[in-house]
């Protein structure tokens, strides 16, 4: 037997008790007549204790010996601590310890094994197994466990079924790039990897499965932006005989059910808003509604004079920074600066200071009199001490420019409280999305989304204006889940791949399957798909999904511990009947 | 609201309740002046009633233009039957309909939606969707998920944390063939897909993890067998600080729990056997333990006449086939024969009938008397009314085919009761296997299995003697787990893969990273991991896998319904460095 206890379990009710513990040298401290060792396992620390007077000289030396990280197994006898640790839960007793095993040696870890380490993010990655000994990580993936097993327990609780589905698919032209297998047995043809279970949880509506729940990894093959993962976790969810009303209140629940037991938190009902306003009011179709800064429009009340840059300008934009008119001018133009850079890209920005005796001052008073500002406030909603930041051009760019603006001055203003937790359901969004490159409507959401009831006509003629059964769930303005009411009709598919740009050989080719399987009786269905990362990172109160995975790739997609992708044996790739061409 | 109510859920005590119901066409029966439907859902089948008396004639009309498998939705009123079917749970009401709206039409099916189907397994894998709607087929996937989710609970209430690892790491030569996935990011380089998490359920346990376990997908690009396919669920586990005792204990927990909680069986411990004796009594290392029929070495009481077949044997070994003695001589043709056949592969066999008054009649009476015969039959346990069936020759291949014969006979005999749970532990395993083709040694669980305490030194001079802590949970003959204590020491893991035949530069390419995190305190570990398909298959009481697998793959490792794996684009291919070379 290694071990009695874990070095997290100890108490004062155990002095007296002959304990084996077994775990890693977190810290020796040594005071020459006495000599103390924290030792560490996933359940805490327990100080060991090794003195002149009551250990032998050989057993305090072997004590002295061990270096950090080494693993170790002990037996001893809890005692009380002269000099109690009320920060840990085990600070009340040491083990005076009658026996040291070394279980493995360690060489000196690349660096500390410490809840604030100074090891760099490359090298923690490279040693990822060190890294999750860190009482961070390592909670960060129980937290992820403990998350998952409540999805689990609630939707089985609610009827739905897990239902495993293939990995080894086939490949889709649709959306992102698949990862492809190639296939041994089969020469010259690929899998795919799954990019989504998404045809195969519509076939399972089909089968009859009628509440089918998966957590499932999926696979893009996408150039990485900063924080996202070439294979990214997945609850997947599908229900069949529903409208969109049923999986709202449906998800909604599980999310309840999760802010509930996993931080406490209870929500009555959450707010819901169309895509429209969303984009109306925050410019941003997964809106941070933790805090105000919503949009107010302003071109009624500032094209009306002869300032050229807002006259010209589709849309004239403001927010209300609250308290930010004790900005200084530099600081303000600061912001200018931030809001010029490439990345969000305004040509400028225009401001009005709103003063404490109700007096505005704007970077544009030769246009626009105290009058004027005025309506700005108001219809900003700014007070007395907020600073009003106007943004102007075309609608589309100048909303999603002044979006980035108000999230950077929430951040900035510390008004995005982790411990906070705003649910948002958008509905109502575009069935469609046009491409600006290429001038094509692609899915918005994917080709299977239903478009809202009547709306198929405006196919023809104003595609961009049909509204789909399609709803994100957003939390502290991140999108956490997403998903629509789906097509059920084989001839409502078909129409729909043809405006997406499909032959019709191509449409069979690709997703025959699943029109053929729309002929045999196939209920309405409609269902979500959750982010599993960026849930529980934003449950954690955190917006790095990187630290809530256990071995992520870096943004190269390459596995820096493992060294993978790697070549493989020029006999591996004769037998899948492959030639590199490079 | 597309129903109020399932279609397995009303009963008497609805009887007067206005409902919506949805679901499939199950079965139409007309007689003229009444119509009945039975409407069917996951839940159940609710029978519709529309009669000349209450129903519009419009409505009655209606009702016979359905279709089998159409999916309709139905307002009406819960009404007592007449004519009760105490078959079913909803046996005791229908619904008097009042309005009947058609949600989607559907072609004739191309077999029948009923438990005994006319389709056969090639129609059914194809319209999967609709095999699913079948009882059977459903029942089993629901039951595959209440297994998973008794597993994830058992589980985590003992402290195991889930922990997802990665799909896309790094092909390892060892064992099976790996799937291989080319990067496009990376060029001429792949990832594998993991044939399982083995290293990094092992750095998880470095990484001070502890107690691990993943439901997870693993992959095999191997030749088919029957009943196996290329991606497959394993229930895969790992515990740091623990020995041999401490795993077994943990997960005979585990296997308990399931076979209570979902078969309502108690089983109070479950025996062990070491894999040399499971090789002597069963001639198997996965033996049936629910009969007998153990095997009975007659060497000492069959190699002293002139019967030169056994004289020349190294084994003559033989079985009682309880009542086995009522065959005709027709019969133990046959069973000659059986045992002849290739995949078997005897020269032949012997037997003695042992007759009711005591007498033995045997077919090689020639050499052997009474007194020979009973002690044969002292030594195969075999009483009067048996059949002593006798095979010789080379050990290893004559105990394989004596386990063959025992099989057969026992499913023949009916011994093989799907409801009878006779779990095993194989102990004590060989470390190391002879590979007859190549005359190496290969790790017989893998090259991180460590060798029993003190039996290393083994390896050099009589390698296949060197045992190691590996066990196997056998059910109902089925291997249904395995695992090992592993190796944490660095030096032993490099010994060990020189003894398999790695160069230390192909050891260190591979495991680099695993040899590296041996170096910084790994802790004693061992685990576990459970095939999942077969585990609900033996728990469901059947043996075929696919069964229990949502969209299985066929023998060619293809799936049928969607037509994978399938040629990709040239432009995929060129994007991934790639050209075929067929």
């Amino acid at each position: 037997m290694y071990r009695s206890h874990t070095c997290g379990e100890l108490r004062e009710t155990h002095i007296n008790t002959k304990v084996i513990l077994s775990g890693w040298v977190q810290k020796t401290r040594d005071k020459g007549f006495v000599v103390w060792i924290d030792l560490r396992d996933r359940y805490g620390i327990t100080q060991l204790v090794f003195d002149e007077d009551r250990t032998s000289s050989k057993l305090i030396e072997q004590a002295r010996s061990l270096g950090r990280e080494f693993v170790v197994q002990i037996n001893g006898t809890v005692i009380e601590r002269a000099s109690k640790n009320p920060n840990i839960p085990t600070g009340n007793i040491e083990v005076l310890v009658e026996e040291l095993t070394v279980l493995n040696e360690s060489e000196t870890p690349p660096f500390t094994i410490e809840n604030e380490t100074d090891g760099g993010e490359d090298i923690r990655m490279k040693y990822r197994y060190l890294d999750i000994r860190r009482n961070p990580v390592k909670e960060n993936l129980i937290f992820r466990s403990k998350v998952s097993m409540e999805v689990r327990k609630y939707l089985s609780n609610e009827g739905f079924i897990e239902v495993e589905t293939p990995y080894l698919i086939k490949s889709t032209p649709e959306g992102a790039r698949d990862f492809v297998v190639p296939s041994r047995m089969n020469k010259g043809q690929f899998y795919a990897l799954p990019q989504s279970p998404q045809t195969f949880k519509q076939l399972l509506m089909i089968g009859g499965m009628d509440k089918y729940f998966q957590i499932v990894k999926c696979f893009r093959d996408e150039d990485l932006r900063a924080d996202r993962q070439p294979e990214f976790t997945q609850i997947d969810c599908e229900m069949a005989f529903v409208e969109q009303e049923d999986i709202l209140n449906a998800f909604e629940g599980l999310t309840k059910h999760l802010l509930k037991e996993i931080k406490g938190v209870e929500i009555d009902s959450f707010p819901r808003m169309s895509y429209d306003d969303a984009m109306r009011k925050y410019g941003n179709d997964k809106p941070d509604i933790r805090f105000g800064m919503e949009f107010g429009e302003l071109n009624a009340v500032a094209q009306h004079k002869d300032f050229g840059v807002f006259n010209n300008a589709e849309l004239v934009v403001g927010i209300a920074v609250p308290g930010a008119n004790s900005y200084t001018r530099k600081e303000i133009d600061k912001l200018i600066d931030w809001v010029r850079r490439p990345q969000v890209g305004a040509l400028g920005m225009v401001y009005s200071r709103c003063n404490d005796d109700g007096s505005f001052k704007s970077s544009v008073d030769k246009f626009y009199d105290q009058e004027d500002l005025a309506k700005w406030a108001e219809v900003t909603g700014a007070k007395a001490g907020d600073l009003i930041c106007v943004l102007s051009g075309d609608a589309n760019k100048v909303r999603t420019q002044l979006s980035a603006l108000r999230m950077e001055l929430a951040e900035r203003l510390g008004l995005r409280n982790a411990e906070e937790f705003a649910p948002l359901w958008v509905v109502d969004f575009p069935l469609l999305e046009l491409d600006e490159e290429t001038g094509h409507y692609h899915a918005m959401h994917h080709p299977f989304t239903s478009p809202k009831p009547g709306q198929l006509k405006l196919l023809d003629t104003d595609p961009g204006a049909v509204k789909a059964n399609a709803y994100d769930l957003v939390l502290n303005g991140n999108e956490i889940g997403g998903g629509s009411i789906r097509i059920h009709d084989k001839e409502m598919q078909s129409t729909m791949f043809k405006h997406l740009g499909f032959t019709p050989e191509e449409a069979k080719a690709q997703f025959g399957f699943l029109m053929d399987a729309f002929q045999y009786g196939a209920p309405p269905h409609g269902g979500i798909a959750f982010g599993l990362d960026r849930l529980v990172a934003i449950l954690g109160g955190q917006e790095t999904i990187r630290d809530f995975i256990a071995f992520p790739k870096n943004n190269s997609g390459r596995d820096v511990m493992i060294d993978a992708p790697a070549a493989i044996d020029d006999e591996q790739l004769k037998e899948l009947n492959l030639k590199l061409d490079i």
